[in-house]
């Protein structure tokens, strides 16, 4: 295990966070630091052949509620590079289907020596309700509708990689705004960092309570088109609608999948990213998922490196 | 990786153990000398942010044949805070499930140069039965009704550490005797180590068959509570139970729960575990299960410190 | 974590591999250097109780779309030897239900510094697209019944331990030859290392056809037996037979099974091996399994150095 040093930038004191439970409470100075952090980072994360050793003897546990193969294969790879251990502790064949309650099982998960919690529940609140019932560092993978810091955090820095700033840029975020939380938490995080943010979508899955929060609501993405420097295009997330929001699939490809009609009525610069996984031809065409404006696998790499970024920033400063 | 040291005992030329099959075979010298080799470990086993390196290079699989996220995991994460690799060998997906045999796959496993074989399986007998056939170091971690002398360990290391002692202490087991491996190798564990014993429950969950082994055996918790040091409240494992044994999970709990009016009706100083996971409501009252009481959560920490002590006797010595 | 070295053969500057995908496209002289290296390893391979650090910082993901807790583990253990980190990535539960394709799930995988895919696909040619369309290594472990090229490699590297070379010798391949890819894999690894190769089973599972690959077809066990240095008995493969392909298991085990008659007419220094899992008393009787003929097991840990020897060649020759 090689221990090559990289080169982190200096903590200021006022960095206080435990946990990582949602941006809406973070400051833009605390997500800059972040970014920052996951800067240096990236150059493990995206698989230079060697590990650090920041996080060794530390102890990390997925406790994924609902399926995420990739999510956590992030959290794992970038909690190992780092030098610590991972365990997963899935819902199924676990106490829980026992009888055990969640909080008795994270408080068993506490006791044999878990730093850091890593959670994914379908429920919103829940990574708060842990941070508050056991000690372990707590990091939300992914409460129901509510946040998914990381993700944010990671297209975040993927545009700041590609414009420098996030500052002044417009960043719309098309499709299925009602049940994303990967929405919630960019409209928190960039708003933080000077962005104007549009959300753009079926009026089924866009509120117009969001106007309240600064944040500027169409459903039109052909009228907003012109206006953006990044499309991140969320994925309808089929599995999560009670009813159909939209009368089909195709009709809403014609007016909100990102093709390369589209695109030739945008910026030329214009930066196409998703979330993932991506649903070809539902959201974004193919030609256009490949093109040369899309960023969506710079997405998946910096994920790793936002994930270094925060288990260090809350679980490596006392270690290391 | 750092690989501070832990001041070891010496591990006395009596110890021959090749295995730990179950708790009656071990003599009392032999339990204590893995609850001392587990006191020294235990500040590793508790997340003291670093790993050891007495298992570098030395592989344990876990083969479990039943649902046990928690057991297993305490297995792994003291194999790892050893030095050691782990690798899960689950049933399902397996080439059990293309017919092999049972000790066709343990063959295979021990073939692939896994030094320890951690197994769990609904028949009694079968850790033993392993140990007949391979030539890799094998460990119970529970073999249906029969024993699961991990979890023993841990209870007498929680008895000890807040009692100084076992010898003398009256320890109560309660709830469901018949379907419990953890009873039979508490059973075994505390009379080794000269503390008195006895099995409380439904007439329908304890034989007096228990007598003829020197336990006291009562069906009424209030009668002997009051000479409790120690009252071990087993879970009822409805999944194994083919007939319902009581009128119904509220008489149970009336008769035999550990809530607060039975509590002051005990010693000032009477410990109250659990095995766990706990059926709040059913074995235990959650004030009580959350209270002063309570060593629930100690016991957990322990059986990564038992696991790790464990491991290392059977499987260190050599390496080391 | 020790790092003790191996003494590895030079690699010839001819080695040009980027990733091992059959047999069929390799020559005598890569296979040879394979199996020179798998000897090497074979000592960590099967629990000398110490490590390598040869890949360390490398990360080798397992992308199984068909269950094989063995060769999964196999690799797992290979990989971990040589000090890499491993991830699983099961298609159950990942994004793949949600919609991805196949090839966004790997670019995924690559963008998160994967730089090893091991894949097992039930369609054939699959680690052959995954390789044109990521940068990383790509291994087949298994691709519906076309090739199995490191189950090949570990039966040729145990055919030359028991006899030296595999020059001359004859070689029957028993069974279900139309629906083996480890059949196909032996196939051209025994013919390029100059084996005379024998196909034996009903005629609805061997075909004709491989008369003009220079190789001899039988379908009688009895009538080639004799003159075979090495029987190689292919598991019935139950699961992927759409209709049954001979009258009875009773008729099937009275014709090819080998069992204590048939060896007493075979040559003395016959070899049995079998890729497993075996089903008793279909290919093979029990005291045969278990013989003084039988190599089985020590399969099953040269699979373990071959995997270490072709992630090497593969992946560690850059970051050693």
């Amino acid at each position: 295990m090689s221990a090559q040093t990289v080169d982190l930038p200096a903590v200021p004191a006022t960095w206080k966070q435990r946990h990582l439970l949602d941006l809406e409470s973070l400051s833009a100075e605390e997500i800059k630091l972040i970014l920052d952090v996951a800067e240096r980072f990236r150059p493990v994360a995206v698989g230079a052949r060697h590990k650090l050793s920041l996080l060794s003897g530390t102890t990390v546990a997925n406790l994924f509620f609902e399926n995420s193969t990739r999510t956590r294969t992030s959290f794992s790879l970038a909690a190992r590079r780092l030098g610590a251990d991972t365990i997963d502790f899935s819902p199924s064949g676990s106490s829980l289907s026992k009888g055990e309650t969640f909080i008795d099982t994270a408080k068993n998960i506490e006791a044999m020596g878990v730093d850091v919690v890593i959670v994914r529940h379908r429920t919103p609140g829940t990574p708060h309700l842990l941070s508050e019932n056991i000690g372990c560092v707590v990091i939300n993978a992914g409460d129901g509708p509510h946040e998914h810091p990381t993700q944010a955090l990671l297209d975040m820095l993927t545009i700041r990689q590609q414009r420098g700033t996030i500052e002044g840029l417009t960043v719309a975020l098309v499709g299925d705004i009602a049940h994303s939380r990967t929405a919630r938490s960019n409209i928190w995080g960039l708003k933080k960092l000077g962005a104007h943010v549009i959300l753009c979508g079926p009026s089924t899955l866009v509120s117009r309570q969001w106007e309240d929060e600064g944040v500027e609501v169409s459903y039109s993405l052909d009228e907003v088109l012109p206006r953006c420097d990044v499309v991140n295009l969320l994925r309808i997330q089929f599995e999560r609608q009670l009813m159909r929001p939209f009368p089909s699939v195709r009709e809403y490809a014609t007016l909100y999948a990102m093709n390369r009609q589209r695109l030739e009525r945008a910026r030329d610069d214009i930066l196409i990213m998703a979330p993932g996984p991506i649903n070809r031809g539902v959201e974004i065409t193919p030609d256009v998922a490949d093109g040369p404006h899309s960023v969506i696998l710079e997405q998946v790499s910096n994920g790793v490196a936002v994930r270094m970024a925060v288990l260090w920033l809350l679980a490596g400063q006392t270690s290391s």
